[in-house]
């Protein structure tokens, strides 16, 4: 399944700049699967929100999930169409005029309807793999959830229908006749990294670090982990 | 006016953890201004869609552009509403149970009407200072855009009619009887920084790295570069 490409239709079509335009599912799993954060457009009576939070994937099937008050939440009911959106600005380019000035990304536009899970053993999987695709292992060392906290919890899930992937990647790309000009150009390249980890101050004595934290060092690029936790945790 | 607040009204009122939300305009310029990417989302015949963009903001008003190409811009010719969206993620939190689990963040939505902005004086205007807003001083160093390139590039800005900021910066919350359990818990910071510039490979010889360039050192977060540059550019 993951050799195949997304269907193109005028809604998922890259239409700006479509040579950068990339629909195999093989890319863009690999783009959503580098990221923790998304953002997510959606509709109520005609006015447009655009909400970040967290997610992640399983197969075709995206998930995310926030407090039942959430107003995209309680107007989704029904099933929600939606779009949710990954971003990573890899560079920014300083070209020779401003018109070529850009960024490098890669970026995955993904298309659904979105539902709510209600069903409370589906919640508490879906929460428990949530912990596990981020950090490995994880979920077995928690206090489990209350019935309490998987009812507060509203989990919320789309079926990839289209998607599309961009990605630039070229840094500098002036005229070529600008390339003589004595002009400063240069490729700043921009990474989400990790600092120090700080252990709770609360932590109780002889408590250590899991090994499931191990891939989470100073300095690793976040893209990086991200990809490698959900390399460890589906086999595809 | 900087030192006022937004109007609060059902559109942009934080609902979900309420007492995360911020409304005035100091904290929500001071977030936007760290940004260069943001995501908008739009609906065109009922269907949403979230774009990631380069913006840049002056005083009330937020600027992005993009080719005439592109389906969100054909679309919002009489003026298109949107949600612009600013996140950074600052750290992931470990807590104790699944429930805990959450990030850090700084974020704002920002509501308005995105017009296109036509007058090829204007647009050029508006063209150098989107420049000048990133790399200060830059946009005299270039060679001028040409008739065909202003044509090209179509401009959009919206005036904020209303805008919410979100911030969650406290580390591990967990219930006050997890504290006693031995589960590790943390907070991992998470910050996108600069590289190593990579000037251009076609550089012309003898041309210098330009002053205005002198904060893009490797290993700067991006968010305190932008605050640093919008610093010296709008001194408000």
């Amino acid at each position: 399944m993951s050799d195949t490409a997304y269907p193109v239709t005028p809604r998922n079509k890259v239409k700006r700049l479509h040579e950068r335009g990339r629909y195999d599912r093989e890319t863009v799993h690999a783009i959503l699967d580098t990221a923790m954060l998304c953002h997510i457009a959606y509709v109520i009576d005609g006015q447009p929100y655009c909400t970040p939070t967290v997610f992640w994937r399983e197969g075709d099937h995206l998930y995310w999930h926030g407090s039942s008050a959430s107003r995209m939440l309680r107007a989704q009911k029904p099933g929600l169409k939606v779009c949710l959106t990954v971003t990573h600005m890899d560079s920014l380019v300083l070209a020779r005029c401003g018109f070529n000035h850009s960024v490098d990304y890669r970026s995955v536009m993904a298309f659904g309807t979105a539902a709510i899970i209600d069903d409370p053993e589906q919640k508490a999987r879906a929460l428990s793999a949530m912990i596990d695709r981020f950090y490995p292992g994880r979920d077995a060392t928690l206090r489990p959830s209350s019935v309490q906290e998987l009812k507060a919890t509203m989990l919320l899930g789309m079926e990839i229908e289209e998607a599309s992937g961009k990605i630039r990647a070229k840094g500098v790309g002036d005229e070529e006749e600008d390339y003589a000009l004595p002009i400063y150009a240069a490729r700043i390249p921009v990474h989400q990294v990790l600092g120090e980890i700080e252990p709770c101050p609360r932590l109780m004595p002889g408590v250590a670090r899991p090994e499931g934290l191990a891939g989470f060092t100073p300095g690793r690029r976040l893209d990086e982990v991200m990809t490698e936790t959900a390399a460890l945790v589906y086999a595809e």
